[in-house]
């Protein structure tokens, strides 16, 4: 075996025991003489596995009964169309906060079809904060307010949330059950699993109850979060496979402490990278302090040549996913749930050596 | 090990060979030290597995340039809206042929949207057979004729295909790549993977690309194919490791012998079996001779009585997922390509002994 440490930013690591039970199973599940990929999803052994997915996600987060918990397909993009379809009705308008590459893509989906503020914007600072509660413009009589509350490319992450009138809707796909949050603060909640929960084609959706009605009959039916909701995710084949390994995934997370032990893990392991890049000139962090994420950490050297020279010695030496996103450059490691405290040691002591050799 | 014999109608079985290779390769694939679903989207790697698969399916089925080939999430039922979203422009309308459950679907999700003219419906009869070529109402200048090549759940199948001068559009679901067709009669042409191409959370499209251009400005970015088609299905992270299973399942095919192979097989396992439902009246298959399925093979038996215990005391010797489905009842055989000849002989050895017994 040749395991490297994947710092991918998603798709991305899977915790090990994950992988290793979902090869044991692979051609046959528990008593069903078949694989997973091969149950019919009305099958009890399938139905058992969505079951035990979503009591996971209501337990490790505290979903109360007021909201859905939805798996649905297409990954957080499709839920950039999703959201105004359903919960801006006509002539209404919706806030959107621009903190980032992935805000951006939320609020380019929002303007199709209708109304949309842009509450306020980091573009001009290079998105390099999170704004302060008096900083956003909301549209009285909004029909809601959304955030993406990690960027996976800028590296910053909402070190609280908002308080609002209309729901507040959050992308957090790059952070999703990496940390302690109060879902009733949120009318929506929705992530692409590839990051945290498990492998890519699914989307996560919470939902509160209420919000389910609001969809025009105009959206077509597939695309109503109703639908989906009075059909517990069944209304259509799932993702079978990636529900069964998004339930493996939220069991590990429970094994380690659910989302409070998650957070002291991550935050541990944020910590000793930040320690290394605050501990020289060699390396610098762009993000402001109060903001930066605990999942993408982002970081600059001295010069591009050096950046290469970073991610390619790291790459021979058993780290890959380093280099930054295209649109930005420099270097970013994300350190999810899944990738642990060893990969963060292993990481440092290499930027240490790095130093050394070319500060 | 104990695999049982999966009749299932989807998510059903799939190749040994590849639930093999997957599970072989589920730590670590090829030199890349991690996992399939580990694998960035944007990583060599990856690259290679999407276009291989892309690769296989234009090899096996024929597909030329003139068409793009995408895999899209939501399965077949989000291309029950993607359609008339993408190719109904306002004011006008689309045809639909009514042969069953899944075309009815399909025409229940256009009718959300415009104009929605039924062409012709088996319902009065049952769903028992297919159309004769002078029995279509179409629309004089309609958009486009939308058929369901093969009914997982009535078990007919379109013979042959109508000509139409609006493009032809086609749920292949339940039968896609079980028999040669010639995708230049063809407008579009789609499939949820789950039966004959992969798992589930896939959606197969195979598109003109003349058609692309039909979109109205309407339509969020995500749900039109022109987005997809232009980033050769990387606009956002694609289920990854249902594109990898697939890319191993249309390997498998082409050392079957590609399509024409695959025909064969099919052809000789269905004769197997409708052979023996045709041998008795214990046996009685609904559907017109010429209309029958050779992927989902339905029949009755004298009483409901009886269809229970055939269900229940196939299970016990090992042969799964023969229900048939519970808005039509009695039994279903769904003999995809992964079903081999040996299940299918398995399963006509213990009809004689249960005719015997019962009979």
């Amino acid at each position: 075996m040749a395991r490297v440490h994947n710092f991918n930013a998603g798709p991305a690591a899977l915790p090990l025991p994950v992988l290793q039970k979902a090869q044991a199973e692979m051609l046959e599940f528990g008593g069903s003489g078949m694989s997973v990929m091969e149950l019919s999803h009305r099958s009890k052994d399938f139905e058992g596995i969505i079951q035990a997915a979503e009591a996971n996600v209501r337990k490790l987060m505290g979903v109360s009964d007021d909201y859905a918990v939805l798996f649905l397909q297409g990954g957080a993009s499709l839920q950039f169309a999703m959201i105004p379809m359903n919960l801006r009705r006509d002539g209404k308008t919706a806030d959107y906060v621009d903190t980032g590459s992935w805000a951006s893509k939320a609020i380019k989906e929002g303007k199709v079809g209708g109304g949309t503020n842009v509450a306020w914007s980091g573009k001009e600072e290079n998105y390099i904060r999170i704004p302060k509660a008096g900083e956003l413009k909301l549209t009285p009589g909004g029909e809601y307010l959304h955030i993406c509350s990690n960027e996976t490319i800028g590296g910053i992450r909402w070190p609280s949330f908002p308080k609002t009138d209309a729901p507040l809707i959050a992308d957090m796909s790059s952070e999703i059950m990496s940390r302690a949050i109060d879902v009733n603060a949120f009318g929506l909640i929705y992530a692409g699993a590839q990051k945290n929960l498990g492998p890519s084609g699914l989307g996560l959706v919470i939902i509160r109850k209420d919000l389910l009605d609001r969809c025009p009959e105009s959206v077509p039916i597939f695309l109503r979060y109703k639908t989906h909701a009075d059909e517990s995710s069944l209304y259509n084949t799932p993702n079978t496979w990636a529900v069964y390994v998004l339930k493996l995934v939220t069991d590990w997370v429970d094994s380690l402490g659910g989302l409070a032990g998650m957070q002291r893990i991550n935050e541990k392991k944020a910590a000793t990278l930040y320690g290394v890049i605050d501990s020289s000139d060699f390396w610098r962090c762009p993000v402001a302090m109060e903001d930066r994420s605990i999942m993408n950490v982002v970081w600059r050297l001295p010069n591009e040549e050096l950046e290469e020279a970073f991610v390619s010695e790291a790459k021979k030496a058993g780290m890959v996913g380093l280099k930054g996103h295209r649109s930005v450059g420099g270097i970013r490691a994300s350190i999810y749930n899944a990738v642990g405290q060893d990969a963060v040691d292993a990481l440092v002591s290499f930027m240490k050596a790095f130093e050394a050799k070319n500060g």
